[in-house]
């Protein structure tokens, strides 16, 4: 219950950032519907393949759906008061890839997966879905920027196996991991916080 | 008969696109049949994994590779005769947008989706693998500029879906939809028609 | 078991690539991680998915997760050894085109796939990987770039199911496949080799 309320929440806000970025690009009605879409299920739908959980999540289930319909609806006609959406599409996919991260992780545990695999599920969920709205929009994914973004979808799920493996109550550890990776992206975004980084002298 | 017959169209079309593009990239001829052929099949495989009807749809029926082949040497070795490539490619992708639009929804609905699912998979049969095309050739899809493309295709599966419901006969529906969705897009191609944009002031 | 190794010889290869790639954009360690796990294990989820072989191929066996973390270890506490990143990245891809391409050919054979099927399918584990890589990091992926290289995927794949036609020992297919990949491969980039282009004069 409360992992389908998050997740549904993600997708809200996963396609609020789509609607945004369409916003910005001067796309049409319908055109900015398809890129919330993409956005908003993309990474879901990556992990339901991969993992062979096919027909994908949202072809059995509507709601999905029309929460698109309704975020992308509520960002558009609500334009007026978001002037700054560079950070107001920052802070929406943050909190979408907390979310997200934790259902990947949750849906790959659910099928046996290893705690390896989960965490790399809850990377793909998390992070694929706004790496298609980048590059589809002609930009570089936020996963390959210089902040903390990998990292901190890395961190959420690296905390949920070992909370998840000393047995403790779900609704706890849901909370925690998504938000610890809310927060890093935030620090991130705002303190200009990052890892070392990894560069190399170019010819 | 008559689906299957506009589903190798659309194959061909939409491999002489990417053939087309590969000819302005100077891509050598394997590299123009390999844009020829993601572009192509591209949005079907998509739909296909989407759906979890694998293996997908040219894995066990071999004549859809022929066509692309077929394509993209009629395209290469008639390259002479098409200067004004930029056009030629728009209709071309209009064309194939009709007619895998319809494609998707049919099969869809063959598999007892929603409507509102059925409209989405036409619309990613339609625009997937052209979009596929564009990322790789590092071009913003068309579906994401301002002219009527998402729309156009979201316009043909509507359609398609209330035809269908009203049980009309299904050649005609067929038909009157990937018509719909040809005529929308070279209206938006040739008269500069579009919808209303939801653009924002950016920072 | 000789292409048990060489998957993993090719996953290896293709995340130091894409650990390069990462490191020249100056991200950090777990963004270089993600970098390299999708241009390694890319091609192959793209061909699972396609066929229908899911949970697809890193799922069940985690060697592949450890071979990239192993090699992006490697390749970033070793890059004061590879200054001249772009030379390396290109021959390591062409290492593991070759590889990679191998194994697409063999696992859809192994699946009953048509001959033509198996050289796509090689195609598409060999490229796809490195595609994705580029895609991500904004570049046009070396696939639609001059120099030969669906060319060397698709010749490799061809003389795989002649050879295999020929009731030859596996191992010499494998090994004679793979270095007719990787040797057109370096032929293109050290001699300039290529194709006629198959350009047209644009608008």
């Amino acid at each position: 219950m409360l992992l389908y309320f998050l997740d549904l929440l993600g997708t809200g806000v996963f396609a609020a950032t789509g609607a945004m970025v369409a916003a910005r690009r001067n796309m049409d009605i319908f055109g900015a519907l398809v890129l919330a879409f993409v956005t908003a299920v993309g990474g879901g739908t990556i992990r339901d393949a991969i993992l062979g959980s096919t027909p994908v999540f949202w072809i059995t289930d509507t709601l999905y759906l029309q929460v698109v319909c309704l975020a992308t609806a509520v960002t558009l006609l609500g334009k007026a008061w978001w002037h700054r959406t560079r950070h107001m599409v920052q802070v929406l996919d943050a909190l979408g890839l907390g979310v997200f991260t934790v259902i990947g992780v949750e849906k790959a545990l659910s099928l046996n997966a290893e705690p390896m695999i989960a965490v790399i599920m809850g990377m793909l969920t998390g992070a694929g879905g706004g790496a298609i709205r980048d590059v589809l929009a002609g930009r570089v994914p936020m996963v390959l920027r210089q902040e903390i973004y990998a990292t901190a979808a890395i961190a959420g799920g690296v905390l949920y196996t070992v909370m998840h493996d000393g047995g403790m109550d779900r609704s706890v550890v849901v909370v925690a991991c998504a938000t610890l990776v809310f927060v890093l992206r935030l620090l991130a975004i705002y303190c200009n916080l990052s890892l070392p980084k990894v560069s190399v002298r170019t010819q």
